[in-house]
């Protein structure tokens, strides 16, 4: 009798392994690559291989578990890798303190030069006269005279008022401090009330559907003062937008929980950013946060039901100013989140911001710009005009989909050179390969094609001693055993060749139609820019051979990293920024491709590698 | 051996009595005239005189309180008065719906023809075109556009913009009503989503030490639609501001209760106006609620420390605007409280909303306007210029402190006319007499002294039936032990005449300083209006015989109810009012009484009752 063979699903990595039944789940980690700590090598001494079980059947509880977790853990599916059996099918999370190498995440966005006109927030000192029979002024009105009395003269006010919040740390803090205070003012509104001295700080956050990142700013001067990234916590309950809506859909209290876990997520790197920085929370006034049109959805608590089936409509464009505690955000109680605008349900305030960091609005120059995930946003800039639009590219480029696929994390290969019979790799953090990322399987597309392995169609061909196999079976090697971390091949398959002709063929459709409703060729471009973390690693070169980006010159292309994250920064500091946004939002033209004529036509032909 | 005798003292209706030890406290309460409901008539079975032992040692807890009382509930204190036997000093607590003769309250103002020209929170009705792949717009922006196509083209309209709850509502609703939907619009705001025709709702309150009254008002055509009134719950904390301040400075969590009893008393009323009108909560979109400067702070959560120390200060001067949500006060998700300015820590909105509802602000007569409690505020009007004071005039007006006092409720003696040897009274209930209150005992020395039974320096002289006892243990009887419903005589002490004097003089010199202050006479005086539940019911003869209220013509004199409350609707309606509340708190000088050259003479000469 044969063992049945059980699927195991690893997040965050995004890593699908397949085990015979029974087998320990630590060492299924362990021969699969996954770095899980192991501090007592499994003895079951220590509680570092912790996982929780999502979903499926694990061998019983030990008593070793029930030792050193709480009811709680045990009922939330917590275990120990290394006491566990698995029974079934398995989705499994792993903790980040459990995996031993970290994820790489793309947090860093291009640093400009970039001067704010008018700040968001300022500080503000004052010193006003004390409490005293002949001066029985309420404590407001003498700190807001003050404010008023050192304001620009020249400069229009409105009426000066305090958050209700901030309203309850004036006398006592007023009191603690001679009469001399630092308010934290947001226009017109006192959102916090400090000690004097005291500086202030603002959170910036891209919440992607995979990765979070935040940044800590010094709102006086604009820099990064610490920066952090994760995974998504919502990782758990769907990889892609549309499984986390249907989780949402199906469960009473989905959109909560959903919301909740980001929100928490939020809150342990704003709290470990503080730590760093050796800052109070109370000190940070004021928060960015941009996400696609769902993760803004889903951290506002704004219904999502009508995103997730066709027009796919987003309810909330215009931006939104909600206060942190509403949302359970840890920031200073009076503290504001500004939400950036959405321009529909697939072009969400992420692509604003992105546009925003590479400073495009209000560009006179022919320029497309796209940031490419499991949904790409394209915008072409003509003449002035903005088009927009969004293409749905697949999880292949995140490593999904793909046989041996898996997510930027040390031990994918991200570089391919086939010279010859030579087959060299580069994996990220340099270490045997466990697997292949996007960067990495564009690459080896566009190797194949150029060793003249590959059809254009997607079929392999010619001779070759990794190639083996035939037809759709046809499979090349990029890694045999001997050399992985895995001790198994790591291959390009030919359905492999299939997603990623998929993936390329949307975003080369996407970028084609928006271009025709501009009028231009790739000829006419001063500039493509190839935004977002995938877009960071990616080789232009293999890009282009593969037919994903148009034939333009080589020197028109620019990667520039994460220019959400830095679009939203520019939003924490500057008015000017969130105008901005909003006349992003105002002027661009979204263009449906369903509706654009010839899309047929140009899918078909996008789908060639070439 | 004679047994021990108690101080019963029972809330909310403020009477104190004594009794035997071992005494039943449902015969305690029925021989002093105190109507608890007895269903059962005492003999264990109803639950229905149920009572709260707040402080002190009754009798054991007996089998049928713990069949028919919760563990959480005998835990509280709450016990059958019929089981319960007096073992100590106790503080005692009625619920309303043990009590079967209910308080009087004064909740009616005068309602003069008010009209507003700015609304505060407008309805306004919208059909949207449906979401297509055609017209991708998200939801908030097909409003928005659809509010700007009808807003009136001549009026300056801001950047309109969601609540960030309101906006949760607008994708079901669209979709569940045909793509029309009523907004309600704070301005630019959008603060709630609601169903076509709809109508929408506004609270108005006014939250006094010891009494609450809300009324819930039309919001589109001003109109009172349901009122209503109950005890303020923090009464329990301590009879008067001071003892309640007291209490939050002595417990950690102190400020916290009395906020969440207030809310939770204010939230039980709206319910039951929500009820009575046949409404929905979430049609209450705006309210606001008047109070003193302390019990303002209580209810936005502001620290009072200051306000309990010389010199008692206000620690927020200018209007709040809090979301209800941030309080709890369950109206709808996006609803705004508006909280009037202070003056200072002892002219609260209360006063300030009183002159809005007497329609006072800008009056170029002159006018003496007054609001008589445990803390009277005054103001004077004259040439254009406003004066304000405030003094403490004790809780004798509310029958605490009078050796046979009690609160405005069914029993007590509110009129008294004395024609030689005959005594006539009147009761509020027109039952037989319990004790005494304010207005009663107003009456009564005015009686006494028209009659030559008092001296202006406030001792009994002279000759009369009812008269008995010498000096400082002289005693008038009302209402012989014969005619009373305690079987007790009800009496006026030579210590009432005394607690009298004080409140009276405290008044007195507060009108005093204020006129000197204005430069005018009592025959300047165009009017002289009495605000307040006290001040609606005493004799105005009656005030000015004992000296209470100068000699000005009678004609002058004007009894205007609750104008705090009348002051609170129009502030919900009408944008008008709340900017002259803003303008009355910048323009007023406020009069400090122990500043004020004289006022020790003055004081003297206002304590002789004449």
């Amino acid at each position: 009798m044969t063992q049945p063979t059980y699927q195991i699903d690893i997040q965050p990595i995004g890593r699908r392994i397949e085990m015979p039944a029974g087998t320990n789940l630590l060492d299924a980690c362990q021969q699969s690559g996954i770095e899980l700590v192991a501090v007592c090598g499994g003895a079951g001494v220590c509680a570092t291989c912790r996982v929780r079980l999502a979903s499926g059947t694990l061998s019983g509880v030990t008593q070793n578990e029930t030792e050193d977790f709480s009811e709680a853990e045990l009922a939330g599916g917590i275990r120990k890798a290394c006491q566990a059996e698995i029974l079934s099918d398995l989705l499994i999370e792993i903790p980040p303190e459990s995996l031993s190498a970290p994820q790489r995440l793309s947090i860093e966005g291009r640093e400009e030069e970039f001067k704010w006109v008018e700040g968001v927030v300022r500080a503000v000192e004052v010193e006003v006269g004390r409490a005293s029979l002949e001066d029985l002024r309420p404590d407001t009105t003498r700190v807001i005279q003050a404010i008023q009395a050192q304001a620009d003269p020249n400069k229009k006010h409105g009426r000066i008022y305090f958050d209700s919040e901030a309203a309850k740390q004036l006398a006592p803090a007023l009191r603690n401090n001679e009469w001399k205070v630092r308010l934290a003012m947001r226009g017109d509104e006192v959102v916090a009330v400090l000690p004097q001295g005291t500086k202030i700080y603002g959170i910036a956050s891209d919440v992607g559907t995979t990765k979070v990142a935040v940044y800590l700013i010094d709102l006086e001067t604009g820099e990064i003062v610490a920066k952090g990234g994760a995974m998504n916590p919502q990782i758990g309950y769907g990889e892609d937008i549309i499984a986390r809506i249907r989780y949402i859909n199906d469960h009473e209290d989905g959109l909560k929980t959903l919301q909740t876990r980001i929100i928490d997520g939020l809150n342990a790197l704003i709290e470990e950013l503080s730590k760093e920085a050796n800052i109070r929370q109370e000190q940070i006034v004021e928060a960015v946060i941009v996400g696609n049109t769902a993760m803004h959805h889903v951290l506002a608590g704004l219904p999502v039901h009508q995103l997730g089936d066709s027009p796919y409509m987003a309810t909330v464009g215009e931006s939104l100013d909600i206060k942190c505690r509403d949302l359970g955000l840890n920031l200073a109680r009076g503290a504001t989140l500004y939400l950036p605008p959405n321009v529909t349900g697939f072009v969400g305030a992420d692509h604003v911001a992105m546009l925003i960091g590479a400073s495009l609005p209000g560009t006179r120059k022919t320029i497309v710009a796209l940031d490419i995930g499991t949904n790409t946003e394209i915008s072409v800039y003509h003449n002035g005009h903005h088009f927009t639009t969004s293409c749905p590219s697949g999880p292949a480029f995140e490593g999904a989909h793909i046989d041996d696929g898996m997510r930027a994390a040390p031990g994918a290969i991200e570089r391919v050179l086939i010279d010859g019979e030579s087959v060299q790799l580069r994996t990220i953090g340099d270490v045997d390969p466990i697997g292949i990322c996007g960067s990495g399987i564009l690459d080896a597309i566009a190797q194949l094609l150029e060793a003249g392995l590959l059809e254009p169609r997607g079929a392999f061909k010619g001779q070759h001693s990794r190639l083996r196999g035939v037809g759709g079976k046809a499979e090349f090697v990029l890694a045999p055993a001997s050399q992985s971390r895995t001790g198994r091949d790591v291959r390009v398959t030919r359905r492999d060749v299939n997603e990623i002709q998929l993936a390329k063929s949307a975003v080369r459709t996407g970028t084609e139609c928006l271009m025709e409703r501009a009028g231009i060729t790739p000829a006419d471009l001063d500039q493509f820019v190839v935004a977002g973390a995938f877009g960071t690693y990616l080789d232009v070169d293999s890009a282009v051979s593969i037919g994903m980006f148009p034939k333009a010159e080589r020197s028109k292309f620019v990667q520039i990293g994460n220019a959400a994250g830095t679009g939203a920064r520019r939003m924490l500091v500057s008015m000017e920024a969130r105008k901005l946004a909003d006349k992003i939002t105002r002027d661009v033209e979204y263009v449906e491709l369903a509706k654009h004529v010839g899309f047929t036509k140009i899918f078909a032909r996008a789908l060639m590698l070439e």
